[in-house]
């Protein structure tokens, strides 16, 4: 037998706290009343264990859960992987209690091994852009309403400026002003156009979204039109379309998106730095402090580490801090988060107006200066 | 033009409000600094406009905000559907602030227009079970970790017992020790075996799981074993796929399971009410007050009122109060939600034990007579 171990941070006094604690491990395994077992197996192996209580604040607990690993459907041995379930064990019936919090899971090898992670991550991803040492460049095509001509020619001045990747507003779908085959098409062209004047590698990533078939439709597209890299937002599209998406319909590099991820039910640093990235994310964008979102310096901090913390096979991926950041702060950015980075600014680039393409030098001369 | 409505609960002072709600109107539209849109249009009806503001607490409001439908890809002139967009512009990036809360949806006729909803709602899934007036019983299998056989075993004697509907628990997936295939033909033939003994309609509802590879295919199976009614968790597999199923793999009866539906940052009253009603669920299961979960009993009328609400073309659909019931309070919760109600019990119906098809039989007698 082998098994998961996941953390929940629960609310709850302290006389409260052991019966809380056993009640989710039932609530995320067997579901029912423990006396009304009648298989021994299932006591023994399959209700969920609680193995350790730790405070961590007042009326406020760390507890750790065993589960059985048979439970997720993942098995490296036969080669199953039912990502829906995997998540259902870690938080199905528990994530509509209010004072319990998914923290953190440790998978064991028998999971781990099914999954192959990230194809690039962070060394593939410095390749493509050929980078191998300083933060990469990101940036966003935006208002959603424009038309795809004027979509591509902020490419062209974002690609003249030389900024590594330059990615689609996540509101940019297949809304009848902006047809994603159109803008991926004249996007990525006027990406290539500028590259062929500049002589530099910036990539045009189109955000795949929608239902299963659309997406997948979607990504052959983006495919043949020689696109090497996407953005998938993956808690939009859930979490195992986007594995079925990367396992089989799509084979090169992905930004993964945070929308509607509402995380604060589930810890930032688990569903970003690890659930998306065993899923096959090559990059995660997340709200860094300071900016738009409330996220706090030590959760960013947390967050970038475990993405890029060695974790079996599963290659490390890049913290793509973002959401309301501006030129002036690259510095501190960098200061803060290292080379193993991609910065994006969007909105900070595109109220230079005129200027656009100087500020878009500035934002990647900054980068490489830092 | 059309126009979506959204209602976001928003944390702030009052003298914040103002700024704070204007933000949330620019992060679910353009998601950049208007000073930088240099196209008319788009600032004329692309950019979300804050409609309202209303104080409902201390440093708490209800602010209603404009978004353009033409942004989230939905039509009912062209028939497109875009769920992933429309969820996207519901609560895409504003569900990473941690103050921000989505209440509630007004949806234009262009967007109502373009789904169909649930096939059957209440009219449809009282005929199915031939109960035109009283409240629907459910009760559901496990534990998890149980064979085939013994799941098909617990299915007859609940059957026997005359329950409307016997569902799997929504812990069991395909797993090797009770694969969906084998299990479901098991479930669905002990079930007909006791229907021709009682000359009763019970119905077997499998839960369909995976990614949509794997649930496309178990609907399918489910449907040649001669399943009519199926079980499906629409956060776990994801909204579009959810609405993908339902469009083009599944005909039937449809019943939501809230697992991984962490609805805290979501109204429940929006999520399980009109989102999944919207997306074509015919009876959905939630947390009841009094229970495992925390909901409130105003909050849980509030559910079940919004679930049978008159709602343009889109059916009514069964409440599914649960997590923990008994059978001792069916009289409190019939008196409470009345006949248009599905109960469902689970643990409370197997902690009887060899008694169980005399307990099954009292649930059902109860909510005959309640």
């Amino acid at each position: 037998m082998s098994f998961l171990r996941i953390t929940y941070q629960i609310q709850a006094s302290a006389h409260e706290i052991e019966s809380r604690a056993a009640g989710v491990a039932v609530e995320q395994s067997v579901e029912m009343p423990i006396p009304a077992i009648r298989h021994p197996h299932v006591l023994e192996e399959i209700v969920g264990q609680v193995e350790s209580i730790r405070p961590v604040g007042e009326n406020l607990f760390n507890v750790v859960i065993r589960l059985a690993a048979a439970t997720t459907g993942v098995d490296a041995v036969t080669g199953a992987v039912d990502v829906a379930q995997l998540v259902n064990m870690l938080f199905g019936n528990s994530s509509l209690q209010e004072s319990v919090q998914l923290i953190d899971m440790e998978l064991p090898q028998s999971i781990l091994d099914a999954f192959s992670g990230p194809r690039l991550g962070i060394a593939g991803l410095r390749e493509l852009v050929q980078a191998p040492q300083r933060p990469l460049t990101c940036t966003a095509i935006k208002p959603q309403g424009i038309a795809p001509a004027d979509l591509a020619a902020l490419c062209h001045t974002f690609a003249l400026g030389g900024i590594d990747i330059i990615k689609d507003d996540h509101g940019l779908a297949n809304q009848t002003y902006a047809p994603f085959a159109e803008r991926v098409r004249a996007c990525h062209a006027a990406v290539e156009r500028a590259n062929r004047a500049t002589g530099l590698r910036t990539y045009y990533c189109p955000n795949v979204a929608g239902s299963p078939k659309q997406l997948f439709e979607q990504a052959r597209m983006a495919r043949e039109e020689g696109v090497s890299i996407i953005m998938a937002a993956p808690m939009l599209m859930g979490l195992p379309v986007f594995y079925e998406l990367l396992q089989e319909h799509w084979s090169d590099a992905v930004l993964a998106h945070p929308a509607f991820a509402g995380a604060a039910r589930i810890s930032p640093v688990l569903l970003f730095g690890k659930l998306f990235r065993l899923l096959g994310a090559d990059a995660v964008i997340y709200p860094n402090y300071g900016g738009r979102f409330t996220y706090s310096q030590p959760l960013c901090a947390d967050l970038a580490a475990t993405a890029r913390a060695p974790w079996g096979h599963i290659q490390p991926i890049l913290p793509v801090p973002a959401g309301g950041m501006t030129v002036e702060r690259v510095p501190e950015m960098v200061n803060f988060y290292g080379a193993d980075t991609m910065l994006l600014i969007g909105g900070g680039l595109l109220t230079a107006g005129d200027a656009l393409l100087a500020r878009s030098r500035e934002f990647v001369r900054t980068v490489a200066n830092s």
